[in-house]
């Protein structure tokens, strides 16, 4: 079965979205991570999603459907690795990854999350 | 154009497999790593393979080449998440990963390149 590997970082888990997104990936995804938050006690969840050239509409309900049960779960979701193309497109699109922290990089998103400060 | 996105952490890069390779993409990969290793100055790169259900001779030598090219550039290659059924297949054909450390993952992966101890 397909599934995007969930990889652990201390007490972060990293996820690097490469291959296009369909319905029943995005919940096997969600479901692997809600559980991963659980048993590896993570309390940040980075998502990289440089490889990603467009994040439309689904891939960034997505996103933010997965950093609210996260949230629940008391684990905070910081999306990294962000194209300037698809930066411009979801502004212009008016797509806002609601309740997602960003950061430019995955060493800038584990530096945000460990300290834990607020973000946008 | 389709690459596998290089995620670079401190002094390590950090390459996550999860799409079936071919002969561009994986010289896409070792094009990209190289000018990485290079332009990020790094001592260590992690290649993630737990999504991997099966490593084919392609595959591994894939990973051989890519870890020698990495050691003239001075950087050193652990393979890390391999799923055991992957370790088993490996053994029975007779496929060795040459001149390739292994962890079982990425956090024994980033302790194994921090001691720069040897490996088998």
């Amino acid at each position: 079965m397909e599934r995007i590997p969930i990889l652990r970082m201390g007490r972060l888990l990293l996820v690097t979205i490469q291959v296009d997104m369909h319905d029943r990936l995005a919940m096997t995804l969600q479901d692997d991570l809600t559980t991963r938050i659980v048993t590896d006690r993570a309390t940040g969840v980075l998502i990289d999603i440089s490889a990603l050239d467009i994040v439309d509409s689904f891939i960034g309900r997505m996103i933010s459907n997965t950093a609210a049960m996260a949230k629940i779960l008391d684990a905070r979701t910081v999306v990294v690795g962000m194209q300037p193309a698809v930066a411009i497109t979801l502004v212009e699109l008016g797509l806002t990854l609601e309740g997602v922290c960003t950061a430019l990089n995955v060493e800038r998103g584990i530096k945000l999350l460990e300290q834990g400060g607020a973000c946008t």
